[in-house]
């Protein structure tokens, strides 16, 4: 049986993490929500499984989507999905050393999407965005000028000093947080052009390595198919032109 | 040798997660920028070790404060510092699938935490409290409305569904995600009394735990010693009235 990815299906949002993952790894894996609700699919699904209704007796309730099934398991926070996919799919090294790192800056890749995000809610994550815009604005021009610099800085330092001068994150081959890292910026690209282009422009091993797995086959054909949602105003990523600059 | 924390020496914040997690250990540790500059430590002797300074060739350098140096292992995030020290200290269980549930709940944690800090810094991290006062006044609101009783009354249901009904998190011994609970509601009971009395009010399991956690002998120990640090409008639970309610 293959693995349940239960998310929102009109976004990419935290879900594209875990789905960049399974594409990559091969996986067998059916995205609940997006199935037909006669084939048992569809949000009613996704909501039922996560307050515990169609769970076990010993169902652990995650607090929010994506959540990953596996069997009897049933995992929540996108980087911990992706702890418990990287030694399974093949994209993580197998030392302990290179695990706790590649988990490090995972952890540290959901900190800049938790702050992409905030750009355009930083009052109220349940209301809208018409209604916080002056908060957005201000909020917005920190993390053009302040910390996406210095979080995309750090990407670059960490693929600068990789012993294995690979263009990965971590040794030599691809790992989840490469995955998500190419989310990331592209992510950037989307909601913040003019500002993305400016600081990527000083880091050119990151723009290298969005390049290249961009190109990995398995990535650029699920990016070429249907499975890919594209970016929207509903996601964590969001094209107001307002909050560029 | 023992292990070395890397922190602010003037605060909680997050280092405390860690910090909980190793005296609960019982493990020999240094609290490095704590420790005088002519013993080798302070907050310069921080900063060395976090730029590469005074590390190994492949020094892996973390983003931000805390991180925790083992041998030759230097890990940041302090969710993923818990799970390298976890099975270390005995405070995770065996599984798998306990760990893993350890650890999402540890994330969520964080999720939490974040947003405390940022109900006083919603716009710019950098930049004083002061400067952010109108809008933090209208995050601050959100949070104390709607996020915080979201939040505790998922970690009321989690406790509520642990089958080994011990008033732990997880199974029935004493994880780092319990001691971290424990200090998410002491942080939260200072910078918001009232607040957060409300909403506890209606999770009698949390409350219990947070009290018991707080009387495990080698806790009460820490807590009544002075390597416990008191809260202040430095660190992330900050106590300005204005933002309680």
């Amino acid at each position: 049986m293959g693995y349940e990815l239960h998310y929102w299906p009109m976004i990419q949002g935290r879900g594209e993490f875990v789905r960049l993952a399974l594409e990559q790894g091969g996986a067998d894996y059916v995205d609940v929500a997006r199935e037909p609700s006669e084939d048992g699919g569809g949000i009613d699904a996704m909501v039922a499984r996560m307050s515990g209704e169609s769970g076990s007796e010993n169902f652990r309730p995650p607090f929010a989507p994506p959540f990953l099934v596996d069997g009897d398991l049933v995992i929540g926070q996108t980087a911990n999905i992706l702890l418990y996919l990287g030694p399974r799919l093949g994209l993580v090294g197998t030392s302990e050393a290179d695990r706790i790192w590649t988990h490090q800056i995972q952890l540290t890749i959901a900190d800049v999407v938790l702050e992409a995000h905030d750009t355009h809610h930083p009052i109220a994550v349940m209301d809208y965005y018409e209604e916080q815009r002056p908060e957005a604005a201000k909020r917005a021009r920190d993390f053009r000028e302040n910390r996406m610099p210095k979080y995309l800085g750090w990407f670059e330092r960490v693929l600068a000093r990789n012993p294995a001068g690979s263009g990965r994150l971590v040794g030599d081959a691809v790992s989840y947080a490469d995955l998500s890292l190419f989310q990331l910026v592209d992510g950037l690209r989307y909601a913040f052009p003019k500002a993305s282009e400016r600081v990527l422009a000083g880091t050119p091993r990151l723009t290298a390595l969005v390049q290249n797995v961009g190109r990995l086959p398995r990535i650029a054909a699920y990016l070429a198919s249907e499975r890919r949602i594209a970016f929207n105003e509903q996601g964590i990523f969001r094209r107001y032109p307002e909050l560029d600059g």
